[in-house]
């Protein structure tokens, strides 16, 4: 394990800390607990709040800010952060317009943000959520798909709508638009390390990729023989394009880096998927190329294809002043 | 070599296309050449170029556009283009006001630079040039240390300042202040692998770091025992600290992915460093993390100081709208 870090042990609260530090102008840490908020709340918005176990820097404190998130919650390594921590960040950023939270769909994290909705509920707060699903891979029957890269456009989207002073009703409406919008496959070239165990995630062997990776360390759902960017790329896309009707419409393209690919591969990535996507009738409004939602050091990438509408496209393109994301 | 690429000989050009295509907004190439500038050329300020190997992605493509770039010569990897191809840069964007080529301190460059802009004047072409050598190892007598990360915040600097009208010879002082006023050092825990070959550019054991690394998957200048994230972190900034006076002063702080870091480990980083420079009465205006100047895969960081005054901080916070850097 070659990681540039001291105490495995305290990898996600030397992160946090280095994360507050790196952009204090706008993050300001909850009391002792590693809830991050924003520095200068605004009452008269829904608030939007995300959380999740760290390792996927940097979301999400990343993305805090004006146009974007509130608050957000960050568990350690892959693991969700406990129902009280969300339930304290609800109550730290809740406004009249009330509180929405964007939840990945993972068991562990769907169920802490159930509790703390209800508690939260308990005490007579207005709140809401959403849960996002993006991953093509992984469905286990009406559950869905696992929350991947494609929630940072659900931050974006709803982050936009908020800011505007819409209502909980509405801002919960566009977020599930995105959602039902967003697809995302990923794959990995070699696993991530965590840092505790100081073990790697699995093992792969130098002639072989992992299909349908997710964003915890687990391996895919298919382990491959080891080709070609392009064919890599055409297979995942095949699959993303299969899930919903994206011809002759527009969309916002992301590749999407798993922690240690290079962006010159992404860019590489980036020549097929956009010339393959016009071959297939799809037109790319935007790209978004880097690291947005990692798992530690994996070196892989995802693959995220959101079909635009119009008004998806006016929040899309409004701006966002945040650490890792600027519009 | 597990990159996720197509032919390795074809790295470059894929790449290079795949970039436009994922700024096309801003981004075109000029004729066949790799020559990339912007899409829309303001005759009314001074033109900034920069140019030298690929390989170290986002630089410099990403940093094109309002405030930064107005045209980018992409060489091989980490090889200079030929001084017809600058001369050809230089010819496309030359307004009234002049052109001023940002160059980083590598004989190749100096050279191939050096005899464009002697073309371009026996043409009548007004043209100047800078040289970025912040790198503060590898200093070669008079010739200084290498053009390495701060070259973002030259171009970031000079680009603003561009913008405003301002005549060649006060960009190239503002250029040549930032260049003074900037340090730099690196360091990596692994190779990068040059594509055409397949071979990692130097060797490394599990329980060795090479400090003082260059762009250029060059070994550093020395090699150390592997250690912690802080131990290498206070070790490349005492060095830095000794090479200006930075004390009592505000600066802007650049941590810098090499490649394939994990930004959790930046942001680990970031801890130490913050705190280290509070102890020694600098002050941290800015933070900027991420990968901003790579060396293909390599793993490790450089750290980054500018030491600021009024008008360089004026600049560094003016509007940027490009690809890799906006503000």
């Amino acid at each position: 394990m070659k990681k540039i870090i001291n105490d495995p042990l305290d990898v996600e609260q030397e992160m946090i800390d280095g994360f507050i530090l790196a952009d204090s102008k706008r993050l300001k840490k909850l009391g002792d607990q590693n809830i991050i908020i924003r520095q200068k709340l605004n009452p008269n918005k829904v608030a939007l709040i995300t959380g999740g176990g760290s390792g996927h820097e940097p979301a999400h404190i990343g993305y805090i800010g004006f146009g974007m998130l509130d608050a957000v919650i960050v568990g350690s390594i892959f693991t969700s952060p406990p129902p009280k921590m969300i339930f304290d960040a609800i109550n730290a950023v809740k406004t009249d317009k009330g509180v929405l939270c964007i939840v990945k769909n993972y068991s562990g994290d769907v169920m802490s943000f159930e509790m703390a909705i209800e508690m939260a509920r308990s005490k007579g707060i207005k709140v809401d959520k959403v849960i996002v699903k993006d991953d093509i891979v992984n469905q286990i029957s009406e559950i869905g798909g696992r929350g991947v890269a494609g929630t940072v456009l659900v931050h974006k989207i709803a982050g936009a709508m908020a800011e505007t002073g819409a209502d909980l009703k509405s801002v919960k409406e566009i977020a599930e638009r995105t959602i039902n919008h967003v697809r995302t496959m990923g794959m990995a070239v070699s696993p991530c390390i965590i840092p505790a165990s100081g073990l790697p995630s699995f093992e792969l062997a130098n002639s072989e990729i992992e299909i349908g990776i997710g964003i915890h360390g687990e391996p895919g759902i298919q382990r491959e023989k080891f080709t070609t960017a392009n064919e890599i790329s055409k297979k995942m896309l095949d699959k993303i394009l299969a899930c919903l009707n994206y011809s002759k419409n527009e969309v916002v393209l992301m590749i999407n880096g798993l922690g240690s690919t290079p962006l010159m591969e992404l860019f590489i990535i980036n020549k097929f998927v956009q010339n393959y996507l016009q071959k297939n009738d799809v037109e790319v409004y935007d790209t978004m190329i880097g690291n947005f939602m990692t798992s530690i050091e994996m070196a892989g990438f995802s693959l995220t294809l959101l079909k635009l509408d119009e008004e998806l496209k006016k929040y899309y393109n409004s701006t966002a002043d945040t650490f890792a994301l600027k519009k």
